[in-house]
């Protein structure tokens, strides 16, 4: 009688399996930088990670699914990158800027394959868009970083807007993400400098929101972002 | 020797070619609305307009150019409803809402179809895309719609923000248009309200911009923008 793991296609368990995996997926986000996603198949991706194919599609079913392990990837080091950022900055336009520029630094590898991703995120029903399902574990880590920078801010942001900002700030990096596929400025110049001059921007924003005057349009428009999600 | 509109695969001259041409696009235009695009095929569209697909081809090359027809044809639709209801408004905001309202009115018979046409416009050097060269007809015409709706607005918009405001309401109908392809609420209903709340925001704002301590911010914003287009 065979083992589990001696079955042909079947992966090892265990410690290797996680080692196996870990080559799978560090051989595809290669191969997404490198060759761009049209022309990065399973049957490269296994045999360069030297794994049979069925091993490979155990691991990773399809190559959406290698999708969503870059996006998860990219988040983290986002996450990480931006942390160490915040921690030097109180006000709110240096913390808004370096979650921004954090986002842009860790997909910079990935800009060539960036068009053929967006252009498969925006399908309704993709499971790689950002608003999916599928999506719901490293869009809950990059809306976690949007309200650290929100809550970490000094002078404090004003209280009708602490709760919205994150969500704001969040799909204004979307928008800056369409931006950065289509820079071909030298190291995405062009994306660095709308960051810098938008970042400061959106922070006088939030500080004319203290006028009762601004104050109303605000209120409204927060509720016009209320009705669209609902 | 034969006449040059009696060679094999080439088309009749004159207001028989234009007849043929209309009623080409007619049958593409119905199969995108009805079948979708992907399965719109070159072939059947030659088939149900009764031509042969030598003849199909010669007017329009490849699907792609169907679709720079049927933008066209949208803007034109679009250029048409607004301009009625601009007649009636000389208030900024349902002047904005107007051309929004419009946008979604002419397209909305592909709205089936909206999700396949923005995967394929947003890829960077797509012919579809509204930014390209290819496009560069039917944007003007858009454009020109948001120029109008600026400069006959009572009261007038105040002269920093005249010359950029319409470009900001055509890149704001862009980002509706992408709310709208995910939009599966019936009539469109979210779309709409969507449209009847950011207008009159917008409107707020502009009002607003008469402040100096908001005309700073303003300023600071108008400047980005150019800085990114250029």
């Amino acid at each position: 009688m065979f083992e589990a793991s001696e079955r042909a296609g079947e992966p090892p368990a265990g410690s290797k399996a996680e080692e196996t995996r870990s080559r799978v997926l560090d051989v595809a986000l290669r191969s997404f930088r490198e060759r761009g996603y049209a022309k990065t198949t399973m049957r490269h991706i296994a045999s360069e990670a030297g794994v049979s194919l069925g091993n490979a599609y155990y691991y990773f079913p399809s190559k959406g699914h290698l999708v969503q392990e870059l996006y998860a990837t990219v988040v983290a080091e986002q996450a990480r990158r931006a942390t160490t950022l915040l921690a030097e900055h109180r006000a709110l336009a240096p913390r808004i800027a370096a979650a921004w520029h954090a986002a842009v630094d860790s997909s910079d590898a990935y800009h060539s394959f960036g068009s053929e991703f967006i252009s498969e995120a925006i399908r309704p029903r993709s499971p790689s868009s950002p608003f999916s399902a599928e999506s719901a574990a490293p869009r809950s880590v990059s809306q976690a970083l949007y309200r650290e920078v929100v809550a970490g801010a000094r002078p404090a942001v004003p209280p009708g807007l602490r709760d919205d900002l994150p969500l704001l700030l969040w799909l204004a990096q979307l928008g800056i993400e369409i931006f950065w596929v289509y820079d071909t400025s030298a190291g995405r110049g062009r994306t660095r400098a709308l960051i810098d001059g938008v970042a400061p921007i959106v922070a006088s924003l939030v500080g004319l929101a203290r006028l009762p005057i601004v104050r109303g349009v605000v209120d409204d428009a927060l509720g016009v972002l209320h009705r669209a999600r609902a």
